[in-house]
């Protein structure tokens, strides 16, 4: 009954097979072994491409800071939502990376960035006027922070309106794999296809050890030699890179990634049923792995007592995150928990 | 015949092993981890002392930087050799950490600073003269990039004159090992007792995957709260922290990141001899695992075909690094491919 | 009838002739002029202590800029209104003279911080928790960008809240002389004894040319030698400081600044009248000299064809500014214009 | 017989004079002024081209941090020379606007950088090496720090050096007039016709309060936003900008910028010709303002007992700076104070 994080699972045993496998022989330094190269067609295959270049941490804060650094100058900011992760929860990494960048938050329910904030956002750009900050980025993320998605229509929708105003686009993917499973989109569609610029596709949360791939596609690759400078500089080329490729390996080949990240959506949705099911409204749809009811404090209570992990979120709710490694059991203590009240 | 450098090995079966040992169940993240708890006793047993704080990150040079952004502000500089690896491997890393801080060169003999040259730039230090940048750090790697080694005494004198300075002193220990092991000194006199207040004590060129330790010592605790902040800044709290902690109990339990050291070291003996029995001199003494024998073009073009890897370093010579999994039988290689001259 | 802004008026002849008068012979560079010397027994006559130290700088951006930086540390955050100059019309220099730092927005009628947001505000720090970046410093604007003001008690007690969860105060006070003319208060009463910190006294909006003065007050003058550095290193250390010095000199002999700024308000509350008296409401108090009636267009139409300069400003209102320079003549300009429709 | 520096000058009355003049009625803010406008064409027949961009600042050091910083990446480098002021005068400046840029220090006689330097400096840059930092920006100081200069050819033959490897070049030309009166160059030769991108011009220390103009030449005009972004958000776009641009226009109108270098210069001959008719060395030829004498301990005694001021600089030497205030009688001074020895 721990739901405190996907982030609290462990990894899946085929990441750590992996290892096992990579840990063999001398292998070429940052970047430069075997298992980075076998990489690339993998993600050729899982985004119908071949028009990208990548880079690969074990950090979603620095993959997110690193991308969009090379995208907002240090004069200039990134809009996205005022629950984004990159505002609340990387103690300031994108103003690091950037040099001095701002976030202009934007609101909108369930974290989901609203049409009208984001328009009105956009048409309050004016790259004349010197002594305000204009944005040059939009970030999305999907799953967004409170579990719900943004379908690739509507991705495209603010790609587009993005770029109509001179923004690049990044989508923070730390959760791209229950987006796409609740949306039923393919990852080209979520991404490329709809306009994102720069990806960060995680791998962490859905069951690797550390493995976060940042994703430069079309006319965003003539950032890569930036992008590489930027992670040598802080940090984020590690000497050993095949053991992180060796997790993207895993996770990507057969799928693995979608199966697991399909897992934990059915998992958030059973859960969900029993919530609503003992008369306890959701806060926000649940899109993903994500489930955030409206608990009555004698209801957490009794939860906790019976030693469910989890945390307060906004909007007085409570957040409930499913991982690969949640099982039915989980579930049906939490059902129990509630019962027994 | 690989000796290109130690980043090139594998990972030690005990620290996959020790992988596989930590992943199991759910765990607290970013550090709240069983496994993160284990390291702080095995530190204590190495370094024989409590008083001290530590932070774990997959990267060296984010923990050099990490670690002068605590005592270097942004309008200050750092002392250390014109070859040290924070001057010419990082990318700008403790510019960018520490806000755009100065590095300021010393010279020296194999990659250590000489002691006048010390004296000269700590006696130009002047804190009232607004207009210079005065220095805040001293920063001695041990062992060097020339695989030299200081003593602990030589430490404890620079230390000293660098404290009377009001200087905080760092040791970038990515080889500490190495070091300590032909230094025959403890941990203990190394660092600490010889007045160094903040560590980078390296595991992941001895035989990790990936994994720094950063310690602060005794009165340079203080800067622990502000580590934290940077760490996560910069993307180096990895939310799955149990992984790298895993990596540091496997080395430090029963002292194999030691053992694995010494054998590094040995090799790097013998192969020095093999070098200086062909009649080639050392272009500077072997304190630690690499070499750097001063080879003619067709020596190190037999050595090539033979299957050779090594680099072209400093002062004409070669870099021949030894590594926890070199056995003789690479050293048996080298020689034959002189011998077949 | 330019009410553009009171930047767009010339310097007062006092503060010309004080330029004369400090043109005379060689003197010390970058402050150690006999001008600069005598601008302290001004300053402290002006806030009744000796217990501060000071800067001049010519940009008020500089100003507020330099102040924060020495106390919102890279990984902090600057809790200021949502319309704060600060914010609105820097580009970023807080964010990049303090290295990386995030400003946090807050609410409330007229640019004046509202108590219950600056109370939420405070209350969500938590310092231990490292994922999210806390507050360390208030910034208060006096007078505020909607030409409202706070009072001293006011000031005093936000401080005191402010110091209370461990911040620092910042007052912008780039018209502060038009705030102490409106609440009757005195200098030292609106700042130290408020509970101010620092200070960025502005001369420049008042009547000078660029003249702002940053003061740390009482214990913060141990970041003075910390202020210097910054200055010098940003090019706000200018070599002949001395033309800088006359300047405040000249503002601050005799009062010459309340002088101004009384008038300035004067002008503003004759200018308030001839709105109220055409049937156009005011969007905020006139508590200096700025006035932002809620002109219908074609009131506004008929003033710009009469050839009166203003802005539009928040709140559908327009804003107009009197400097010291405003003329009887231009109000009753105003009076004509508005009749004439 | 102050010779401590050429900034402790007054400013030429023609300076103050054109305060005076610009000191009338209401003027456009930010640089929205008619004394602003009327640079231009001064700035076009000094530099016989219409093909620039320019913005004005107070302080040398903000301009040759901000010409750097449009062109140095926060992962980038600028080459200089080991005694350039933007090395050992401006407290990390350059660092601090690039982001975290690195200075590469190059040697040569004089404070100018010898061409040997200069070209194993560019032969090491290796732009696909992610580890080091290349370096982007060749910065020239002409007049140099020792007083020499260089020849209008020599800069063309190292711009073309530097572009040849990609790098943009900078000329730091805090003391222009002087190094173009002693070389016999034209403005145009020296700077846009011999390569140089960007260029420093002071004016401060030839006769202004403080002014600087920082030139973007030809196809370096693609920065102009990006400088003016980083002029404001640094606090170097003063809101009374017309002060700043009555300096200009007194000192280019009429060449008088250039007349007063002329009398500098000829002070400064006349004092060599004092040091050497009695019997010293000079450390440095004499190719402008600034004349280094090679004077014994009782020789600079001496000089200091009868009230001179100069200050100890490189090689032993004693740095007089002549300015445009020095007159015939601080020379004959000077003769009569060591031949009074």
């Amino acid at each position: 009954m721990n739901f405190s994080s996907d982030t609290s699972a462990p990894a899946h045993a085929r990441v750590i097979e992996a290892l096992l496998d990579a840990n063999s022989g001398m292998e070429g330094s940052y970047g430069g072994d075997s298992a980075t190269a076998a990489v690339r067609p993998l993600l050729e295959a899982v985004f119908e491409t071949d028009d990208f270049d990548f880079w690969m941490t074990a950090s979603g804060t620095a993959s997110n800071a690193l991308a969009l650094s090379c995208f907002c100058p240090p004069t200039g900011a990134v809009l996205c939502h005022e629950q984004a992760h990159i505002e609340r929860d990387e103690r300031g990494a994108p103003e690091f990376f950037s040099g001095g960048g701002k976030l202009r938050l934007l609101k909108g329910f369930g974290a989901r960035i609203e049409r009208d904030a984001l328009e009105a956002a956009l048409g309050q750009i004016n790259r004349d006027f010197v002594h305000e900050t204009p944005a040059d980025v939009l970030s999305l993320t999907n799953l967004t922070e409170c579990g719900t998605a943004y379908s690739a229509a509507e991705v495209a929708l603010y790609a587009r309106l993005a770029h109509d105003k001179g923004l690049a686009v990044h989508m923070d993917g730390a959760r791209l794999g229950n987006a796409l499973i609740s949306t039923h989109a393919k990852a080209a569609d979520m991404t490329w296809k709809a306009g994102v610029d720069v990806l960060t596709f995680g791998l962490t949360k859905t069951g690797a050890i550390g493995c976060e791939i940042i994703i430069l596609f079309g006319r965003a690759r003539t950032k890569y030699a930036d992008l590489k400078a930027r992670a040598k500089r802080s940090g984020h080329m590690p000497a050993k890179m095949r053991f992180i490729a060796a997790q993207a390996r895993a996770m990507l080949d057969g799928g693995l990634w979608l199966e697991l990240a399909e897992h934990a959506n059915a998992m958030a949705a059973d859960l969900a049923d029993v919530f609503t099911g003992a008369g306890f409204d959701l806060a926000y749809p649940v899109d993903g792995n994500e489930v955030f009811p409206l608990l009555p404090d004698d209801a957490a209570k009794r939860l906790r007592k019976a030693g469910a992990l989890f945390y307060p979120w906004a909007d007085n709710s409570s957040r409930f995150v499913c991982a690969w490694s949640t099982g039915p059991e989980d579930i049906a203590a939490v059902r129990a928990a509630l019962a027994a009240g």
